[in-house]
């Protein structure tokens, strides 16, 4: 089949009109796509190299050539396990748990990634349990500050607009967080900044006010109409007629193509019973929300504002387990489309993990702000090696 | 019954809450608070005093008794009556039949009003249908010019900007002509300005395009639904949850109460049945869509934006009719309101002239703008002497 040309996009094309399952559809279209592909002769070559390489300790230059391999074809199941297995003579557990799920997903019976993924599942589970645990403690140490704590409300009210700042900023809204703080205060526009800029400020205000005043005083169950209450303020000031109402065209979100607008409805639905399920229930509260994000993003059920309805809807449930608004960073955002897109292949752990770092390094901040004569600086960095490098005794 | 004092606040906020017919109320308000007063002494004198000098030819000195007396009790039958009778000998028939019309409102059959009234109600509907004719003929001499006559599309985007900035301008809006039409052309902010009034002038600009590409396209009666689009734009970006909404609380316009909130949605289906009854479109277009006009403010179906909603409904029926959109100035707002209280008071035909008033000084202004080296100044006034004195042969 060598010197067959094909464009992905077209195959993506043709099968997101198909009224089946998604998921089904990318493991039929990697697979057509790697067995027609013209690279298997340099992948194949490559990946000798990088055994080689590797057999005679040369690890940086095997793992250049590993990637070479995965540029070229990232859902070449051979490939993905020996890097995979390449991945665990570093002590690289989690990454090599994510290759082993990667070539899974796209070869659930492939004996090898099976085999592997025993060794590597239980680790990468209890790294997890360890760093929720961690978490969780800090939690508990800032659920213990008075309420009426002048610091505690300062640092709330900071994180507020630092909030609305970094949601807007991930999608291209060029204010400065000095900027969106003068215009909740005043509510006066910035000379020279779009108009739209200044209503996804104030649409952000007015989501949040709705989680904090309505949503968190709530008991019960999270409900499709929450999520779209939380939409129709998002995106209210700026597209006021698409704001609260699902999309009726197809998106492309990079090389995700959610479903087909007719699918959206029912998606949802499905997706409602997942938020209410015993199994969703039983998640701890940072996978919970970081999975319920992943899956409304997947879906994207809305012309626009998906990205921040998701991140609200995270919080939502981050919150309602005691948790304070955790806020992704413009600076997180590559890492954070990274994790995504792994979400997007088959395996939801690393964006999980994600969400977990964003959530310790935002109670980080809290219980600084609530310290009293801190003797350390202000956290940047998570207390833990964000999993990348996990030794279990 | 001298010497009691009223509040005419109070029974407007009494009798709002009564689950019956407004008119009915404003009727038997108005003669309550006529019978309760304790200006009833100087009312009589100064009417009194008003005769004496009318029949001593002191006519300024005359006038201002009537209008003292009438400033003291605005819906004084005899007052009105004899007032009226006043105007008649200076040829004022378009007031002295508004003085009429006041009486016949509060007292029906007040047999002297009733008499007085059949003799300028020929006169004024005389001066109405000469009017609407002269009308008529600019809006044909403006249908003459092509369609793709420079000047002519020069106009009406010039108009399009000017109508936005007026219909804003009205209603409190700061931000000057220029700004306007910068913020249409550029989507950018002006620093210093409020966001909500950014917002007021894009739902402004969807809102027309809504008339423009869709509503006047399409064949057919003018449903709710239309109006309810109108406003979900208008107000769209302002008040997103508002928007294309029924209210859900009584507001208050000046002294009128429009009707109480659970209401509404009987009395805009009554307003549907007139828009497409045969009595109102056998009206002459300015009649129609003044008096559209004036019932939807009447109702004051949304929370805001009630205004905007009703001018361009006006203009839907204009533009229907041939006309081009027509601008009520922010230099008329004063005289708008002034129509628009004469209306509530039972007298319709104020703010049909005012109408018409704005719709002849629109066409004198397309007119100017696309006639080749044109010999007169731009078109301030009314070719009319806007009916304050008719000399009917």
């Amino acid at each position: 089949m060598s010197g067959i040309k094909t464009d992905r996009r077209d195959f993506q094309l043709i099968f997101c009109y198909l009224p089946c399952d998604l998921q089904h559809y990318w493991q039929c279209f990697t697979i057509v796509v790697t067995f027609v592909s013209d690279t298997s002769g340099e992948v194949a070559a490559s990946l000798h190299l990088a055994k080689e390489m590797r057999s005679h300790g040369k690890r940086d230059k095997a793992t250049k050539l590993y990637l070479h391999a995965l540029a070229l074809e990232p859902h070449n199941v051979e490939v993905l396990t020996e890097y995979g297995e390449f991945l665990e003579e570093e002590h690289n557990y989690m990454e090599a748990d994510h290759m082993y799920t990667k070539a899974l997903t796209v070869h659930p019976g492939h004996t090898q990634a099976l085999t592997n993924r025993l060794r590597t599942l239980p680790q990468v589970m209890e790294y997890e349990r360890r760093y929720f645990t961690t978490i969780d403690k800090k939690r508990d140490l800032l659920i213990q500050v008075p309420l009426n704590s002048a610091a505690l409300r300062r640092i709330k009210q900071e994180s507020y607009y630092f909030y609305i700042y970094h949601t807007n900023a991930i999608e291209g809204n060029t204010l400065s967080l000095g900027q969106t703080r003068a215009i909740l205060e005043t509510r006066m526009a910035v000379g020279g900044k779009s108009i739209v800029e200044h209503n996804e400020v104030i649409g952000m205000d007015e989501a949040m006010k709705y989680l904090n005043n309505t949503l968190m005083d709530r008991i019960g169950a999270i409900r499709i109409e929450d999520i779209m209450e939380i939409h129709r303020r998002v995106l209210g000031h700026c597209s006021p007629l698409d704001a609260g109402h699902y999309r009726r065209t197809q998106v492309y979100v990079g090389r995700h193509i959610p479903p087909h607008p007719i699918e959206v409805e029912n998606k949802m639905v499905e997706f409602n019973e997942w938020l209410n399920s015993e199994e969703a229930l039983s998640l701890h509260p940072i996978q919970y929300a970081a999975i319920a994000h992943y899956k409304l993003v997947f879906i994207h059920p809305f012309v626009d504002g998906n990205g921040r309805t998701a991140r609200l809807l995270m919080n939502l449930i981050l919150m309602q387990a005691g948790f304070p608004p955790v806020t992704i960073k413009l600076e997180e955002r590559h890492e954070y489309y990274e994790a995504l897109v792994k979400a997007n292949e088959g395996d939801v752990r690393p964006f999980v993990q994600f969400v977990a770092k964003c959530t310790e390094r935002t109670l980080d901040e809290y219980l600084y702000a609530v310290e009293e004569n801190p003797t350390k600086d202000w956290p940047h960095l998570s207390s833990l090696d964000d999993g990348k490098v996990i030794i279990i005794n």
